[in-house]
């Protein structure tokens, strides 16, 4: 078939104006920042060849960035064949970091990534059950404020991010689900307040964007990052794009209803996804207590030595998996599907089943070509995903985003290297 | 919560390069004519206002529009203020026009529509059970040129596109899954060999661009388009561009399983949603026989009669079709549920129901915010939609899609029009 239906632009938008010098210059600076900050240390010669840009521009390019403290240009160390050496030009992680925050279901985290993704320094502390998101906000702060002490000196900030899970347990203990959003963006600016900005999303959207950028799915235009943790949420990556859904509620995966005679689930309807495959349901099958800490784990060890009652346990919630992840295939027919969260070791404990159960419930077309992997980032994806998001602005307009250092001698003022 | 989580460009995209004089003249020449194929008829001085455009601007786009066949401009037959009038630009819909196909699961069908979407003629014909899409080629490329025959003198063709259905029934009566693809390209292309082109796409994508462009979703960015025909699909727009999946095969929403303990379904799996929600599922509990022609409609009527046994089976559909909407909204959260083909009268049947469901089975956050409705395009929307597909690449660059007259007198020679 050669061509997909897409739905043209609506007729109020009017012909995007004419780019001007100035406008490419944003965009191309952009790119070669954005090019180091994703891949790393990169020459000028190879620049030169990935961005499709002359290697005079790039040179310019590189000095403007390197001037304005956001890379380093240094010759290359390692030996070379004949010629002058093209100059490196490297991401400054020490001098250029993002704060990155994360409100799990029963944990704070906060991180210092420098520009190229580097975790410069990370903090945690307990979230007790019940807390708002609005009141995690200050102990979030104060981490930071302990960390950003141990940076270098001038290092800048390029901005911050906050991931929140959509599940969180209350005080009786209970689960509930949907984020408490009233009074985070305030509180946020309460206490980031001169900083370039500070933005938040849901959890599974983000590390969803890191397993995209940094991680398994990097490169791929359609891909359902599935979160484990009280509940399962996942983030949809369709067309290169993250589906956010109309009020941004999208990706609550783990409230499909696949079986109508199930158990109630905590969202009021029954026989939810998420009541067959949680940490909860593994250990109901296991005979398990909830409450045990560590309990997930024991589990998923006994099943792998080869314990029956464990080995059923796993097995019959990978079994649910394959069949959620089947009607998901379905539906949104991804390449690529990443288990992440607490389900990255439950996948692993039961890859077989899962893919067994898939091969019997997706249609062919779908599940044929669709990969399926363990998250490649861990524990600390939302973080590396809310370090991209604080990125972004930087990213776009590397001089305008207050965070270049503004020098006195201008732009290009060390541009003596050889392209 | 201030900012979206959105993946950014892949690095190796370079910096767009900067939009010359006549790639601007190519956008504001496709923003005009697009406002007229979509909106109607548009005076100048409304073009100037929507578009953002200055009033000689218009002028003169309007009048290369004109000058190549593709508008015509005439002066308002309404009175007006004071003042001379803005000439009207209309879409030369008798001149200019697509080739739309669709291959449904039981007919053929075929249109000519005049740019603006007008519907200029439509021909059907039944297809076998068992009729690949490669074979239907033939008798759609008869229909079209017995249509063409009667169209206005100098018509010009726009390009062409065909809808194919996902689902189809074989010469057994069996009904199978998924396109039969195989050498619909090469039959499309030896029986529109000269034009500009021909695209191919799922119907059910293609009915949802059409409700997306002329429809009920107009202006959305996130909707669930439901299409049921033997089996139930969808087609899925998310942040306003329709969600194809990795290999096209996304919105293959029949066959999600919402009932693992229900019946065995055509592709293999079990108590997968079309099992529950089809017109042969309707029927079964209404005690009909599934082959009756018109036996749907006799029980949607039986049941608005208030027929018990009708009523029942109604009722009974319309809350498992609540209950696979519930887990699209938890899982895409669009802004509206449109239900199309044979779903529209299923849905305007048990409207209640299918609400009360979603009700119960959806997170409060999404089910509040969304709107269901009946198609507005009924069973053209396939025609309507395949049309607009083949008339991107003409609205994409008016001048160059080998379409518009090449005058000898030149650009803009018409223009004696006052803006």
């Amino acid at each position: 078939m050669p061509t997909p239906a897409r739905s043209g632009p609506h007729p109020e938008a009017p012909a995007a104006p004419g780019a001007g010098q100035e406008e490419i210059r944003r965009q191309n600076l952009g790119a070669v920042l954005r090019y180091v900050h994703l891949r790393g240390p990169t020459s000028r010669a190879e620049l030169t060849i990935r961005l499709g840009l002359n290697r005079s521009t790039i040179g310019a390019l590189a000095a403007d960035l390197a001037a304005t403290g956001l890379v380093t240009e240094e010759a290359p160390t390692t030996a070379r064949r004949a010629g002058r050496p093209s100059l490196v030009v490297s991401p400054r992680s020490g001098g250029v970091y993002a704060q990155a925050l994360s409100i799990e279901s029963d944990r704070l985290r906060a991180a210092c990534v420098g520009l190229g993704g580097r975790l410069l320094d990370l903090r945690e502390v307990g979230r007790p059950p019940g807390m708002p998101p609005a009141d995690a906000v200050g102990p979030l702060a104060a981490l930071v404020r302990d960390m950003e002490r141990g940076l270098a000196e001038g290092a800048r900030c390029a901005g911050g991010a906050v991931a929140v899970a959509d599940t969180t347990r209350d005080a009786d203990g209970r689960i509930r689900i949907g984020r408490a959003d009233a009074g985070l963006g305030a509180a946020l600016h309460a206490e980031f307040p001169p900083g370039p900005g500070f933005v938040a999303g849901d959890l599974a959207d983000i590390a969803a964007l890191a397993e995209h950028v940094r991680g398994v799915a990097v490169g791929l235009e359609d891909v359902v990052y599935l979160h484990g943790d009280l509940g399962v949420s996942a983030g949809i990556i369709a067309g290169g794009r993250l589906v956010s859904g109309h009020r941004r509620h999208s990706g609550k995966v783990g409230h499909m209803v696949v079986n109508p005679n199930g158990l109630p689930c905590g969202c009021g309807s029954r026989g939810c996804w998420e009541t067959e495959i949680s940490a909860a349901a593994l250990l109901r099958h296991a005979g398990r207590e909830p409450a045990e800490p560590g309990a997930v784990g024991e589990v998923l060890r006994a099943a792998a030595r080869g314990e029956r009652t464990a080995r059923a346990a796993v097995d019959r919630v990978a079994d649910w998996l394959g069949l959620g992840v089947a009607n998901l295939v379905n539906v949104v027919n991804p390449g690529l599907v990443v288990f992440g969260g607490s389900l990255r070791e439950v996948y692993a404990a039961g890859a077989g089943v899962v893919r067994g159960r898939l091969d019997g419930s997706a249609l062919p077309a779908s599940r044929e070509r669709v990969r399926l992997r363990a998250a490649a980032l861990g524990r600390d994806a939302a973080l590396i995903g809310a370090a991209e998001l604080a990125f972004d602005q930087l990213l776009a307009d590397p001089l305008n985003a207050g965070v270049a250092v503004q020098e006195e001698t201008g732009h290009g003022s060390t541009d003596g290297g050889v392209p």
